[in-house]
């Protein structure tokens, strides 16, 4: 057995599933909210694998503030142009400067990574944004305290478990509901598979699903790319073709009554359309900032518990609100996935400072069996599973270290 | 009666108070996400009122995006100084040239607005922190967008109501529990009278609440204002003080056993201890920015749904994020106020993109009854309620600009 | 007699006072170039006097890159104000952490002196100017460079002479010529006793001089202030005081024939006139950076030789370009102070990098005698006296660094 | 003959070449102040074309103002790298909309092409800098003056010839002294085919000449490129192949004794050397502004009368400033190179506010002739030439907007 403070109990409430009402948002790759939460988590990485290769292990950083101040474009059919660049500025701090016990000095080019970093990952998320002309990006790092730098240096012999640096609190859920998993899915696919053959549909995808009781609404807003997209009547027809797009992948995924409403407040006879330049709304207007979107399973799920520590851009070795974030959904995950009869689950982490982090203050999994399960059927084999999932939880700092596990 | 839609019912969950774990936090005043989200709301507020003044109606803006790059201190006992300052990049969007329907034109300085609000809100909200030296407070404004003028111009007889700008949800909730009730007093106690006689005491104090069953446990952090610390006596016996008063005033709201804990990361051997310049922690490594720390109540409630919109900054005349969680509390707390037998209550208002603000797609109230008092007693008087302060909604965004609303 | 590399010459060339055409050029204290030279030099003067007063003597420094970006204002009779705030970006390098031989450390608060130091320079020279609402100062100010630490540290008996840290040349004039003087003493006078009984003119006062054989022409471009000037009448009133005022200043210096000319560019028909909010076109439109304007004698005089360097904001201690072109200039003055029958004086000093600072390359003197007067008859004395300034060149770093020589 | 004030008379002076003492400097095209002026015209030029390709004339602007923040590095041989990025902030004004008589509107994305053209000088001029990791470009573009927009718009009938828009002055010289021409050919040289084989050597190459008498002393600053340099023997290599270099190619342009320094300030045995990551010294420590260096001939010439005007990216139409310092250059040349027997000659040109530009106040031409040679047997020819430059001014304006000229 464990000595960890695992406590299996039935959730005093029906499944999210089986809600009157549920509301369901993902904010897509290209919402200026999901720029900041991935350039935040881009540069994360990148400092984390840069110190560890450079030093052997990871420093004492943060990078979860990224702001973007939206620019001003003209787009038009055809192709327009930006007018003021986007203003993006990557804010945290991250040490620069280490000595190593044998007096080995390293200066780390923090800014440099960062910066480099940020760029990187607008190229790779966001192709029709032009870095030459279109966004301005800014570094402030400052330096890393120095108080908090020994945390990290004690891994002799295997990665040491680090302490917990606050009282903080994570929570996750599984398995989605119907209507989370469509949300989900109709961005990924939106930004996936079909914008790979369609490149009229930018990368700023905003999906609001509401289901009342068996009808699920579902809501899209979807920058379409001026170069693409020669006339309004390309326009119409490709708004229709996003609708039937998502209706399609939806009604795989539920038997529930689906509509769709694809950019509603387009206003077709005075010409006012979600039409952009560059694929996002962060061209014109929409500014963002870290932690504002969706949280660490993808998701924005009023219905459900969740956590306003932002995860992306957080130090992954000792960062406690971003561990127990994701630690949380991937053990609900996991328990899903091995154990029978669970139609709900929730975890909730409780750090307690100044202990390892694999030990919390309490792990709590709530769980709403299906008819036919009691709890007492499953807590032995759920208990096994948060307890080995802790156990392995430098396992999970690796893992997002090298880009495995997305935090938004 | 009423055409809107306002469905009341029963809460299929035990209200919080009765939850076997319960967690609360707040961020206090001089916290750096507060700073953010305190600048924020006053530029609006100040934004607002000077649109009103000049133009009679206020104009398209949203200024929800400020960012806090932390600076570097040496604080010492006695009195330390800031190295490097503070950096404050105020962002958003605003109108500063209008032209009414008589060709009347309108120059309004909205940049010079924001930064003497900012400015303003600074001094009065830390007074430790001397805007001179120890911080640099910078403005982005972008041109509000020219499609959503229209949205604000059209109030001829007395105020109309806005349509909604966009698909949106708030949530509130009422009573408060006692927990939550002793975390947002503590704080406030801490950053007002209790200040008003101690000034070694910052504005940046963190409270965190963690209820199990009938123990209360409350965890401070409070910055130390090193001009008002002589020696580490000085500061051994404030930090005591401090855990006194905020006993004494926890077991003046509750009967369940309290344990107050502040500075647990102290360490007085190693001389590191949470002792500051400015009364901030953004003066050392901690960002900062709007909506990542209280909800419009005050308070960060893990146990309760919650909406991840920014309330603070956000125009309030339309911005139905804003609007929806501010009035969402606001008629949980009438309800529960002139309604007896209510133990818990949720209010969720969803919008409908392009109908009038007081008419959202569904207000939905969730009650958990007191013993003795079902939901059919009480529904058509809570539905009076509803009503009744969605008709006066615009009532509601005069007060924000007022001032007389918190949103954070 | 002297080791030092000193020679006195005639100078090929007649006296710039006898030249057919010259022109001479003053801006005024409010230019934005002059706003830039002024905030460099006053962080330059206050950086020394906090590195004197903490670590006994001046660390490695130079603040010799302040940037003004003009704001947007509509001023209006009778007061209008800055719809833009003016962005001064204040650049260089400083020592921010010093160690003394004995271990004992020094965190200088650098980026706050400069940004105090600004704000404290702003307020004093722009009375019109709200530094609340018109203007953000920014500060990047990188490490001092330590290779260059060494320089300054080796001065136990009294201030050592410095080494040259780069090959520079100095040059110095004097006495004045007539146009030289007036348009320097007509920039003081109006920026200085005219300015305090009319508060409508601005500080931002430009005088450019031409004289052509014996006639003198004064352009003037004066700001005027908004607040105090009512309308179109007291504008043009104003202009025309501002001219007689020049014109009897002028003609107290020459008895050449003068003409004034005020603010040529307005255009009373339409308006369009040189009236401001604040006093300095740098409120709308006009930029401004350090080393573009005046030189170190506080005029432009493209009939004279001069340095390129920028004196305002370098290192007083060892920054051979500020040190000589002050230096070449207060010798000058010195020889024309002392010396009988010298019409027109020019000194050269070249340095040699590597050399204490007090022994040049060479010191050029070369010199237009008056009739009567023979080279012969005054380069031992001209000699002597450049001798014991050279010799006392750490006295003139004093004076500098106590702001008792102006820079521009 | 002409109406121009054209007047041609001798020079009190002897010629440079004849001066007992001559200084002359050039700071190469990786020197952080030439960056910026390289950064300004090009901006200044791509701008102009814009304007005129989408609007069909230039519109008001001016970029002369861009501001370099220095960076952090870590040069080592075999290749460092930068730690802390490089700012350059482009300043200045420029018109974004723009309404035609006939209606037609045009927004121009004058950041973006700012932006764009700054990034594109950057990559064309310095190979060394990684744009990714090394720098950032930051764009901050007021709107044009209103006012000012009049004066561009009036060109039907071929390009008409604006009036000046300020009294300014513009000073020209031919030919180049010897040690001139060296200096300026020295740096060529070394950032051009001598470069091209020789990757070692960085663009920052500073050329300080000095001559007295018949003996030329030759100082060079040359930022090494550590990727290129293995190790202190190839380090030591370079410089002297450097000297002998530049030796060879002075020997060429003199007869006279040539004496060449190559990175004076190293210090061999503390491995203190001039080695850099980007061949700049923008890298650590050295900022710069536009305007603070060479003259628009290419060089600093303290013997030779000197506009204090910047030159680089003013408005090629009508900035009376760059237009008189570039157009006294080009007649200076024109001079000389038709005229025979002129051993010096300087042209100065001073402008008349609201005149047109090919009308100056005065066109001063003062000239040393060679024996044999009186002025009155070239002055008329001088003064024809002089007539002929006047009137194709615009000409010039055409070929600075094409690239043609250099301005620095």
């Amino acid at each position: 057995m464990t000595d960890r403070n695992i406590q299996v109990q039935s959730l005093d409430r029906s499944a999210v599933e089986d809600d009157a009402v549920e509301i369901v948002e993902r904010k897509g790759l290209g919402h200026p909210d999901s720029i900041c939460d991935g350039i935040a988590e881009h540069v994360c990485e990148t400092l984390a694998r840069e110190y560890r290769d450079r030093v052997g292990h990871v420093l004492h950083f943060n990078t979860d503030e990224t702001q973007l101040v939206a620019g001003d474009a003209a787009p038009a059919f055809g192709g327009g142009n930006v007018i003021d660049p986007i203003y993006i500025l990557v804010v945290g701090r991250a040490t620069s400067h280490y000595v190593e016990a044998d007096g080995t000095e390293h200066h780390i080019p923090v800014e440099s990574i960062a910066l480099e970093a940020a760029r990187e990952y607008l190229r790779e998320t966001l192709p029709h944004l032009d870095l030459e002309t279109d966004v301005i990006v800014d570094v402030k790092l400052g330096e890393g305290s120095g108080d908090l730098q020994d945390v990290f240096t004690d891994d002799d012999d295997g990665p040491a478990v680090p302490m917990a640096n606050d009282t903080s609190f994570g929570v996750g859920h599984a398995p989605l509901t119907e209507t989370e998993r469509i949300v989900l899915e109709a961005e990924r696919s939106l930004n996936g598979p079909y914008a790979e053959h369609t490149p009229a549909v930018g990368e700023d995808v905003k999906v609001m699903g509401k289901r009342e009781d068996d009808h699920i609404d579902l809501t899209i807003a979807a920058a379409l790319v001026d170069a693409h997209v020669p006339d309004m009547d390309a326009y119409i027809a490709q708004v229709e073709a996003i609708r039937e797009h998502v209706f399609d992948l939806a009604t795989e995924h539920t038997d529930r009554e689906v509509t769709v409403h694809v950019n509603t407040a387009d206003d077709y006879e005075s010409g006012s359309i979600y039409l952009t330049t560059t694929g996002t709304s962060a061209e014109q207007g929409d500014d963002g900032s870290v932690g504002r979107g969706n949280r660490a399973n993808g998701l924005i799920t009023p219905n459900r518990a969740m956590s306003m520590e932002a995860t992306s851009g957080k130090n992954p070795v000792n960062h406690i609100g971003k561990i127990y974030n994701l630690l949380s959904t991937q053990i609900a995950e996991a328990v899903v996935a091995e154990v029978d009869g669970i139609r709900d689950l929730r975890v909730r982490l409780l750090s307690q400072i100044g202990r390892p982090i694999d030990e919390p203050h309490v792990a709590d999994v709530e769980v709403v069996t299906e008819d036919g399960t009691a709890v007492a059927d499953v807590d032995a084999e759920i208990e096994r599973i948060v307890d080995a999932q802790l156990a392995s939880v430098t396992d999970l700092t690796r893992r997002v270290i090298d880009g495995e596990r997305t935090t938004f």
